[in-house]
């Protein structure tokens, strides 16, 4: 017989992952979004049918009042120009000071040496989580995404790494769950990654535990996008039903399509 | 027995505000959006639903003359960085030099300070209209949206006073007309006000009375929202039916549903 | 009887234009777009449905990176800011110096007499295809775009050119080809030509003839365009139905809807 560990049972996380869902809803945090132009409208729009209130200025000289503000603030460095630089070093400093947790979408740092470089001067001032896949994880941890070098990661950064794929992988380094939900239709619509991690942002900004929040977002957008894929007829319907599927998930639907494990 | 005054017919406004669409649909006014990134897509697509072409540039050395051979302009806050801050300081003064109406979108001017005196110092420059929201009225007036508040405001300022949410309504001080259409659900559709003032815009394009333009633009926008909420499954498909709701609003239908007092 | 000449045979030109589009399907060209911000999610999610993979940086100390290791590039010019700029002098020089094809889109080139002289100085850096409106056309060449005037610009030049409207011409001075697909609605909807100019990217990476290649996208989207506005109810939904309809488009559609001459 196996002995009990202090491991979360996995059976009871999706039921977890509904609470946090139902509390952005009811609180409505602001998430601003400090993310990359070909992103904002469905970021944005993934954000309000999640009950959350998106905000994206870039300017330096506004940005740091409206993250003071906010429930939590994303940084994807997707269409990274010079005054997005600046605003993220500004907007990660602020946040940092008033405490508000943070997520960063390091997008394509394994096209670009200075984005990468970038991404790990941010990583030093220590996001709640991190969002990416295979090929950014190996730019920047200079290790395959094994779930051993995942979960190292973690521990060395005190950060919740999340990476997303066919399957998705969530590890703050002693707590390791797996995703096998979404759908591949997915991956053929633009800026479906940099949503997730904004949602990440709005979990972020009503549960403390930076592990569980990133579960819960990266679960219910899984479960909300095989929804909406079993109603799209191609890449461009599917965009439109998951801001629907998004804002009708109840909690029967997602317990009833999670696969945790 | 009341006697008559010099206020319009509340019953004959919708039908004003149809012909004013209809000039839209007929002439094609080109309409240069200097507006955030967030919003440039659903606003041009709402802009080409209702009729009118829309032209985005921001770069300083082009605006100008953009704006000398548009029909008129629309000044949108939001995302406002170096460039556009340059760029709305030189569009609004082509705007006077040229006489092209436009109109002022002050977004989250409750959120920045440096936005909202920005914005107090833009209507100095004398827009045809302003529309924002009670929050935005607000941190702009330094007071209360009452009624009275409004009208002051529209009077001090020679611009006309558009506030949305729930009920809209506009002011020039003279006259106040108060529009009960529309659906919540559009407040879950990111750039659905942005959207809505660059449909005034395009309205002030075709009609010298601003007061009546600005009505007929937001009464057809809530309208068409209205007709698009009673098809959509949610906010992503809401989205995609504004602008087939738009592009297919006749007399009929925006007289038979048009809640003006 | 008419001697045999070494002009392609139209009737088969469809089925080179599929064959070109099953390669874009299978190799998953990455195509770098410097575009403008109102169309960068829809061109991004038009290249996803394609099979292609877009990327969108424009800052100056990336987008050189991003170029070399693409399969083609795109220069769209709206929204033309400094960083842009800049931006469009480095792609194009690397993409030179690689070797990687690229496709030029002057948008509003007739708007701005600055954007037309920069329109012009990339043109002398030879890109492999140029794809405009006849306004556009007018601005560039001085000229109305008669054929002969297509054709004398594309010798001059040593650059294909594809004239966009209610119908297409591509021509690179010894052959002309001309599409009549597409649906009138498709102007409703923002950055349909830029998409489609994208979309030539894509098949550019895939295909050394650039004349066939620039033809085989603007037929395959024009075809797209038609299947969709069969389902459309209005432009918001045509922008939906587009995606959907090219990555389901097979070669029996296309070769059965062609309308080539």
């Amino acid at each position: 017989m196996q002995k009990p560990t202090s491991k979360p049972l996995i059976s009871v996380l999706p039921d977890s992952a509904f609470d946090i869902l139902s509390r952005v809803r009811e609180r409505r945090p602001r998430v601003h979004c400090l993310t990359n132009t070909v992103a904002q409208n469905f970021t944005a729009n993934v954000l309000l049918a999640a009950g959350a209130v998106p905000s994206m200025t870039v300017a330096p000289e506004e940005i740091g009042e409206f993250v003071a503000r906010a429930g939590a603030l994303l940084i994807n460095l997707g269409t990274l120009d010079h005054e997005r630089r600046e605003a993220a070093e500004i907007a990660t400093e602020i946040a940092t000071d008033e405490q508000r947790p943070w997520v960063l979408d390091p997008v394509f740092v394994d096209c670009s040496r200075s984005r990468a470089d970038f991404a790990k001067s941010l990583m030093t001032k220590r996001p709640s989580a991190v969002r990416l896949n295979g090929a950014e994880f190996a730019a920047m941890a200079q290790a395959d995404p094994s779930a051993a070098a995942l979960e190292r990661h973690a521990l060395d950064r005190l950060c919740v790494v999340a990476l997303t794929g066919a399957e998705d992988a969530i590890t703050d380094g002693a707590r390791t769950v797996r995703i096998r939900n979404g759908d591949p239709l997915m991956a053929k619509v633009t800026a479906m990654g940099c949503a997730g991690t904004a949602l990440v942002a709005a979990c972020l900004a009503v549960e403390a535990d930076a592990w569980l929040a990133t579960f819960a977002a990266l679960l219910a957008f899984a479960v909300a996008g095989e929804c909406a894929a079993a109603r799209a007829r191609g890449p461009g319907s599917l965009a439109v039903e998951i801001p629907d599927a998004l804002a009708s998930l109840d909690r029967a639907t997602l317990l009833s399509l999670a696969r945790v494990y």
